[in-house]
């Protein structure tokens, strides 16, 4: 562990905050924040911008023109590979840069440290391990993907106090308040899949878009993240949605899920589709997590009733809920938060509450099952 | 309005927290605090003893012995009528208190003000309303029992985070974790009476009786928590209870309330018992609402399952929830928090989050229904 200095602290700190500038835009690259730091002034700050785009050490350096003798705060390890931009690690040195501190390591265990190891043998000093949990939590998608093959997958969830998530009769609209729906667009824009059931699809007909007036962000950063939509999955097991679902619109891209043994009607053949083997429990989701890993996403958000995100949950799939409570009573008829068939109390999943804020007038639990 | 100084404040505070010294032994009357300062030194302080024995001021004069030129901070208006004791405002007098500061005047409207009235009669200087939130927080059920002729009703419940109070089986043992249990001790020990239903004695053999080991108070608090044991009440229709059943045992009081129309079992013959008329949603509760207020129950604590709970919901009768979730899943089979038959949104009853924290590994929320 090196000694890292209060100024140090602060620079990583600045650049965490950097690196949120492109939560909603960065995917599949991890959002990334650099600042550069010169006789105690920070010169420059750049993050990751829109795939295809610079990384955040070349759009700082870019920024500071002169970057000779500066120290660069990093929120990841710079890249050492040639993607689609040059590698950071070359930049900085070019640029002559003296120093770098970096958050944590690059995930990836097959490229992980050789940024670092780049920038030491071309002189530079170099540190690791800054604010490394908070860095973690930001790209927390990121690294599920790298190191372990597949993203971060969350449900989101909202319900009344007394834990249901819809009328008997389906209706639900609406149990949480402005604030919260507000949340969850943000939530929606920094996803790069949202996965519903054809349930959710028939009953609300919802597009599952990112909408930038739901926002409430700088004009500039609702653009962005208008402009790269998440991909919508429906599970949709004997092919049930109409084509005419907005979920199925050309707003956004869309991949229907269903089983290999449906076959599939003449108006859905045109759709992104995958067969899927069937199981006791609904449609199998490993072959679907594969999918979605092979396109590279990070994050992933369940918005579906509570037969889906049941089923996810008794699967391991969940990573992490976001229940959203309204201090409301829905009563005892209306529908359960989650199908979860329990029947003893030693059978019950503890949930690990990581977060617990207001929202506007709801509660936001951000919860780990296991 | 009066202008109230710095000190004073202090004092009141003061006089508060001494005030629930007496909160799990004064009922039926009111737990009182009082402070007496002079030349800006606390001289003594009182709090209401157990029921027959002094109020809080003539407490601290006794400690004080001489009282000459001091202030008193009372967080109730001193008594002028006569009861077990004598009256409190003669007391201050005689000893030659010269001004009195109250936090709220007597909420009896039959005698409000009249006190303080016999305070300036005699030259001292008086004054009302210092933290008087506080003060009717603190005796929020003496007050309602006063005003309304009702003591404050709660309702005591726990569930998980999906909403459920019980295995579809039954069991619930234990949903929240010690801490959780040992508040509601104390919960229970700050209440005249625990009103079940008959389902929860036949499931679980409950005593519903304070014990001094779950307190976890200092030992002589303890001891006077335990001399003074709630009413136990049973919600008991077709009176199934057996006479064996621990809550009819004579470590404390009971009362068994039935229908009008139920023949009573010989074996029950010797039970305090409360005869009530029949209602399309279970027995009728506004007579024993009556008869807990003319055994002067302040407080006025619900420990049942989700249906008499429900029930007292639905009548109007719940002042407040207390909710303790624990953060765990119990499924989508176990038993609701409430029992609550609703059909549509616009049905769902609004609660207001008056207060939320974390006990132990559970929250406790404090709700009001409205």
């Amino acid at each position: 562990m090196s000694n890292f200095t209060e100024t140090d602290t602060r620079m990583m700190a600045r650049a965490l905050q950097v690196a949120r500038l492109g939560r909603y835009s960065a995917m599949p690259n991890p959002h990334v924040g650099c600042v550069l730091l010169r006789d105690g002034q920070v010169i420059a700050e750049g993050f990751t911008q829109a795939a295809g785009g610079n990384h955040a050490e070349i759009q700082a350096l870019q920024a500071a023109g002169d970057a000779r003798g500066a120290t660069a705060y990093v929120t990841l390890e710079p890249c050492s590979h040639y993607g689609k931009t040059g590698p950071c690690a070359e930049a900085l040195i070019a640029a002559g840069v003296v120093r770098v501190v970096a958050a944590m390591e690059d995930p990836n265990p097959q490229v992980t440290g050789q940024g670092l190891a780049r920038l030491r043998a071309a002189g530079i000093e170099v540190s690791s391990g800054l604010l490394q949990d908070e860095a973690e939590q930001l790209i927390a998608g990121f690294i599920a993907r790298m190191r372990r093959g597949r993203g971060r997958v969350r449900a989101k969830l909202a319900m009344s106090l007394d834990g249901r998530s819809a009328m008997a009769s389906g209706e639900s609209q609406w149990i949480t308040g402005p604030a919260a729906r507000q949340d969850v667009q943000r939530l929606r824009a920094s996803s790069c899949a949202i996965i519903t059931g054809v349930g959710t699809v028939l009953a609300d007909d919802c597009s599952l878009t990112v909408r930038a007036a739901e926002l409430a962000l700088p004009a500039d950063m609702a653009e962005q993240a208008c402009a790269r939509q998440p991909l919508r999955v429906v599970m949709d097991s004997r092919l049930q949605s109409p084509r005419t679902a907005k979920v199925l619109d050309s707003t956004a891209p869309s991949l229907l899920c269903h089983a290999e043994s449906t076959e599939v009607p003449a108006a859905l053949l045109d759709c992104d589709r995958l067969p899927l083997p069937r199981t006791d429990n609904g449609l199998d989701l490993q072959p679907l997590m594969a999918e979605l890993n092979r396109r590279q996403c990070n994050e992933i958000l369940v918005e579906s009733g509570p037969r889906l995100a049941g089923a996810m949950l008794q699967a391991g799939l969940l990573d992490e809920l976001l229940v959203y409570m309204a201090p409301t009573l829905m009563g005892s008829l209306a529908q359960p938060l989650l199908h979860l068939p329990l029947n003893e109390m030693s059978e019950k999943v503890p949930l690990q509450i990581r977060d617990l804020r207001q929202i506007g007038q709801d509660l936001r639990f951000t919860l780990i099952p296991g």
